[in-house]
């Protein structure tokens, strides 16, 4: 027999679900796409770029470091103002929120057990432990790297960002997925399943929870702030069975886009638990995708760790785009922006929010997000939205594409993969086209029940 | 005993030796780099990009894709532009090669074998088979990614790119050195390193050669258009005992920084040989390092296979940096800058010569290269020039840093690593400090014999 010449690993990545959703799109010039997840163009900061740019670039002395190598970790001044950009959210998330609430389940540092006062550790927030990354799709890959061995278990939310299960994938990872709810997480859930992989001894195997906390990539669902402190409890709990620290990933990447109701601290903020959280960031959703900036704050050996894989990766992200993102960050022109962007995102949702009531058939349950850019839709569970559905194929017929819920399900032994549901996204569609994508898109609906 | 967190890619993955130097560069304000692989601040093109970027984004119609997310496999425009700059470079450079001695060699397509024409196929230099990365690095990264399972061999020149030894050591692979000789690789010394992979059964975990083809990091050696042909021939005749294709993957990163003599065409063009190369280009050192914009150009599996590894990396590389460089290449203004920087680092690399020649010590040996960044220094084997050596420690104490010889070698069991070289560059040094870099070191070397 021949041998194989790709490694396990480039046998194992296959193309993404989402290329096939992409070239289906590309087949019919008429069809409106509620699939993508880009974000609005015509909001996109073109002027706001262009000036930032010209001032970085305005004279050798400014210019030429922009153009240069610079560290792996970062840019200096780029990490400090991430770093003190991060902290001034946390701050007022956490001092918007009742103390004895948010801050009484802090029992995992005795400290801080009897405390109600919110208390953002300075060096938490440190430049030091925070790393520039190429968007915060590359921190989640080399954290899973710097992590996971082949067949390591990866505990994800059900569903979740399908990108990342393509990670998982791709590095013979196994994932175990944990029930959502409305708020978040469920915890009771999430105990059955730590104790579950207890017994059968494979809790050694669990590195790291996967979370996407706000306006969850596929549901929309934000994870509460006590939710985050009892997640970090129960993680907390296991590892002396882990025999290893179980570290939290937060994926916080539609964090800059809420538009409705008010910010959760990230679970950095939760007292005591820094030392087990990585938070994911980016500059990309909020300010420009195609400047790809990312971030990532870690505990410090983790941190080593990942700028070291970094070094392999790449040595640094560009320093120009890091060099036009702290600029847009000095001078205001990011605030600006995102505050824009907000009001962008609250009206293109209210028109996908009024079609819906309009167009779908009430046995359709939908998920209305206070940010970011989806809507969840759950169809009955006889009728099945996934690629091969007659919901789907018709859809397209009709020139309208979602995505299918099932892509965003892990494959879990535990229960069958969920076939009933769909992402629907008002980022880059006009409102025109969500009015109509939606309109269509019920009228598709309505033939199947 | 308590698991360890990190994976084993997380606990093999340590600093890269050259942070070592850099941070003993920046506790000594009066030292004279030689060791940094920076290019020259000078002649960063600070004007040219914003010119550049002022044309990108002058523009809702040009600028938004330029701030929107991409495809993976990298903008249609620059993809196209790259290809056909390459697919230019190699016409050029075959067409100023005897096309006798260069092309007789092509036994490896029957179709070719007795053509002494330059056949360079259009559907090699094709769009389709270059993907854009984030600088080379990351195609270095990804391509090994794809090939190589823990406890493969790569084959590498010895000495070679010490970071691409850092992901060796990183993902658990070994590597096999074949040694260098004034005009590239000991073609002897390959085939006898092959012979002994297959006797030892060890070919089937050889799955590609890793070369530095144009002014080699570190030696400075170009690698002959004859040698490219004999290389080719050799890993095609192990294939079978290897049980699948042994790649060669040419790393061409300083290419564009010829400043003497003729350029040589890729392995691209050797006869026949198309579908066992993979050609890893960048516009990093050619343009402007803080760009960070590389491309590869790949058989087509290989190529789908590191497609799909870049979407879980970061699904395409920045999209502003892809829109200026294709802006640069279209306008002419990369040309024109290639052109002046070739002049530049020729003027820089005479300096550093001219002092070579007036303070080293006779029984020093060193290379001039044609192009690129480095000068390649031996020493007497009895004086080693190690980071643990007298001679570095003595250097840097007179404040002039180099990179030691030995970080370039390949742990290979077949060998003791020599230790009795330095790599020195003119890249990032002013004039004068090469003048006063290379009389520093030239004193410290006087005194050890």
């Amino acid at each position: 027999m021949k041998l194989h010449v790709l490694s396990k690993m480039g046998q194992r990545t296959t193309e993404p679900p989402i290329s096939w959703l992409m070239h289906a799109a590309l087949s019919r010039p008429k069809l409106i796409s509620l699939a993508a997840g880009f974000t609005d163009n015509a909001s996109l900061p073109v002027a706001e770029a262009r000036a930032a740019l010209n001032r970085v670039l305005r004279s050798p002395k400014t210019g030429q470091p922009a153009l240069q190598y610079g560290i792996t970790a970062g840019d200096t001044t780029l990490r400090q103002l991430t770093a003190a950009h991060l902290r001034k959210l946390d701050f007022q998330a956490a001092s918007r929120l009742g103390a004895t609430e948010c801050w009484s389940d802090g029992a995992m540092n005795p400290t801080l057990q009897h405390s109600n006062t919110p208390t953002l550790h300075p060096k938490i927030y440190s430049p030091e432990r925070l790393l520039i990354t190429g968007g915060s799709q590359q921190l989640l890959y080399m954290t899973t790297e710097a992590l996971c061995d082949e067949g390591d278990i990866v505990l994800v939310e059900d569903p979740t960002y399908f990108v990342y299960l393509s990670i998982l994938q791709s590095r013979g990872l196994r994932a175990r997925a944990v029930r959502l709810e409305r708020d978040g997480l469920d915890l009771a859930h999430l105990e059955r399943v730590l104790q579950s992989l207890k017994r059968s001894g494979e809790l050694r195997r669990v590195k790291l929870f996967y979370l996407v906390s706000y306006f969850q990539n596929p549901t929309g669902v934000t994870t509460s702030f006590q939710k985050k402190c009892g997640l970090l409890k129960l993680l907390k709990k296991f590892e002396r069975a882990a025999g290893h620290p179980i570290y939290l990933l937060e994926d916080a990447a539609y964090r800059g886009l809420r538009f409705a109701g008010n910010d959760v601290p990230s679970a950095l903020a939760v007292p005591g638990a820094a030392e087990r959280v990585i938070y994911a960031g980016t500059f990309s959703k909020p300010f420009a995708p195609g400047v790809r900036v990312g971030y990532g704050i870690l505990p410090k050996p983790l941190f080593t760790a990942v700028k070291h894989i970094k070094g392999n990766h790449d040595f640094g992200t560009s320093n120009l785009l890091q060099h036009l993102v702290a600029r847009a960050l000095a001078s205001g022109i990011y605030g600006r922006h995102v505050a824009r962007l907000q009001k962008r995102y609250a009206h293109k949702a209210r028109v996908m929010k009024l079609a819906i009531e309009k167009y779908f058939p009430p046995a359709v349950e939908w998920w209305e997000p206070e940010g970011g850019l989806y809507f969840w839709a759950r169809l009955p569970k006889k009728v099945p939205t996934g690629v091969k559905s007659k919901v789907f194929s018709t859809a397209l017929k009709n020139d309208v594409l979602y995505v299918p819920g099932e892509i965003c399900y892990a494959d879990d032994p535990a229960r069958r993969k969920p076939n009933h549901e769909m992402r629907i996204s008002f980022g880059s569609a006009s409102e025109g086209n969500i009015r109509e994508g939606i309109k269509r898109l019920g009228k598709v609906l309505r033939r199947f029940f």
